[in-house]
């Protein structure tokens, strides 16, 4: 079996292509698991050393917008599944319009209309995000998004995720790809450097902590946030590719489990983890850039679509943190943390 | 004043121009009312005589497409407001996957760039559709739609208009244009000609037999459909380019104000304004294609948004067969009907 991610060499396209190549095989929507041969990992950024060292791994950098225009790349042909996890971040979107319509919106297309040319019928798991829920004034959120919810984006983020989606379905339900699209929640705790997404301090805040650094926590205590871990992130994505049809329902897309926070309470489970020393590195100098996206997002879901898959969230915030100094131990430099 | 409308040949279009000429003038989102001095109507076709004859109308014929990578077109920076009502319809696009994402997705958006590049920032009132909203198996529909329902689109002419929805909503929020998107209900009875939509024969059912023609009525009795007439469709399109802002509410599109019917009592008022003779001639036999498609749309609206912003739907079917057999005396030679 041949896969495709798109954003392959980003942190959960790397982390996904580790994930698979562990499993060894994959079970698409429903059928008898199928040894993965070789997974192309796209990415603008060369794959981290240990997938390059791996050989079921091709790397294939440059823009996706020019390497789905690539007439004869063969790996487009071959691909029984495609992540398409690739994409400008939120801040980024927001900051640059341009971008993000040819990251998101025209790229997202462009790699729908590369699949239907071929006629491959590959399963194409969509990573939108729960960012096509905003909150406005004029058109209040629920206090607790369910699967029915009308997403009404209030960033370019979420609009362009939100149109993805609809594309998705909509090739989908004419046979094109057999697409299914997931929210991802807010990743937290990622590792690594900072990226431009309007959510990173919510990983940064404890990231750099960890690591003795002083970190960026710019929204108040109150905000709310929907949390999952890479660990579950990564489950749900490879969870929409193994569903069967039936099990995966309508087209619209699933809301990934989340464990509900708030950033104060984040905090406080920081210094239970590694103490008041962690939480003296937090400057809470308020971000008004950020606090205009970040409050616009919904911080309590019901999943029930999710749940009925097998998906589950979180158990606690805590339980987040520890597990990323257990799978990061060489990122924790402050003294005393396990 | 100067106004563009996209579509402007077609039945409503041509209807909208007449309807503004005759008011004179407009109020663009609560501003005074200024005169209309130009009417650019863009469109395939060359409009009717009457408008052709009139000296504030500019007719543009060719290919939407076209016309908006035309750099010199002169009409796109003079427009203070357009009204995109330029589509494919329903069916064509359903038996035509890439003339529905030309027309309506690359449409749509290629006129927003349009717009934005030009930073003239013109009211637009985007047509989008009922046809949002599609009932599935996996996803039945509520039984009455409101203004938070979440649309499923179960056709490519809806998935389209959807996403037509979503870039207006993110231009105007980004401040390139001043959009405002409207759902068309089911326009009966349109007069003319039927055309490529699934629902052309909601008006073929009333409007051939009143020419004394056969007609298809393809699917059950007991079809619900939700109807606005012509006149109805047209003052909604118009207080959408009027309202203020407030007034507007939300970028989210709105549902205008419908008839809940049936198909069968349709006939039903047919017979009674024009007797067992019209209703004769109706061919009964079913049509696989059409069902598939009207059955996926809903029948009953609760439109809180429109009844506050003043509008309404009609009083009923029959009533709306009189105003027809009003406006188009020519079209009705069916004996014994005034």
């Amino acid at each position: 079996m041949h896969i495709v991610i798109t954003g392959g060499a980003g942190f959960l396209g790397a982390r996904l292509a580790r994930t698979l190549l562990a499993q060894g095989q994959l079970s698409l929507a429903g059928a008898a698991p199928r040894p993965i041969s070789r997974i192309t990992l796209v990415d603008r950024a060369a794959p981290p050393a240990d997938l390059a060292a791996d050989a079921r791994i091709a790397a294939v950098t440059g823009d996706l917008n020019d390497q789905l225009a690539a007439p004869h790349a063969a790996f487009w042909r071959e691909a029984d599944a495609i992540f398409h996890l690739a994409a400008a971040v939120s801040g980024e979107c927001e900051a640059d319009f341009d971008l993000g319509m040819r990251s998101n919106f025209a790229a997202t297309h462009a790699l729908l209309e590369r699949v239907r040319a071929l006629g491959t019928k590959p399963v194409l798991v969509f990573a939108s995000s729960l960012a096509v829920f905003g909150d406005s004034p004029e058109q209040p959120l629920p206090e607790v998004i369910v699967d029915q919810t009308l997403p009404t984006p209030q960033t370019s983020y979420g609009i362009q995720k939100f149109i993805g989606e609809q594309l998705v379905a909509d090739f989908t339900r004419k046979g094109f790809v057999r697409g299914r699209s997931v929210r991802l929640m807010t990743v937290s705790v990622r590792p690594g450097k900072p990226n431009g997404a309007a959510s990173g301090f919510f990983s940064g805040m404890v990231r750099e902590p960890l690591a003795g650094l002083p970190a960026a926590c710019p929204v108040p205590d109150s905000t709310p946030v929907a949390i999952a871990s890479p660990a579950r992130t990564i489950e749900g994505i490879v969870r929409a590719a193994e569903a069967t049809d039936a099990e995966w329902g309508p087209r619209t897309a699933l809301n990934l489990p989340s464990l509900a926070t708030t950033v104060g309470d984040m905090a406080a489970a920081l210094e239970r983890v590694a103490g008041k020393a962690a939480t003296a590195l937090l400057d809470r100098a308020p971000d008004a850039a950020i606090m205009r996206i970040v409050k616009t997002w919904p911080g309590r879901f019901e999943t029930a679509r999710a749940k009925a898959l097998g998906l589950t969230a979180d158990p606690s915030f805590e339980a987040v943190i520890r597990d990323y100094v257990r799978e990061n131990p060489d990122a924790v430099k402050l003294p005393g943390v396990a």
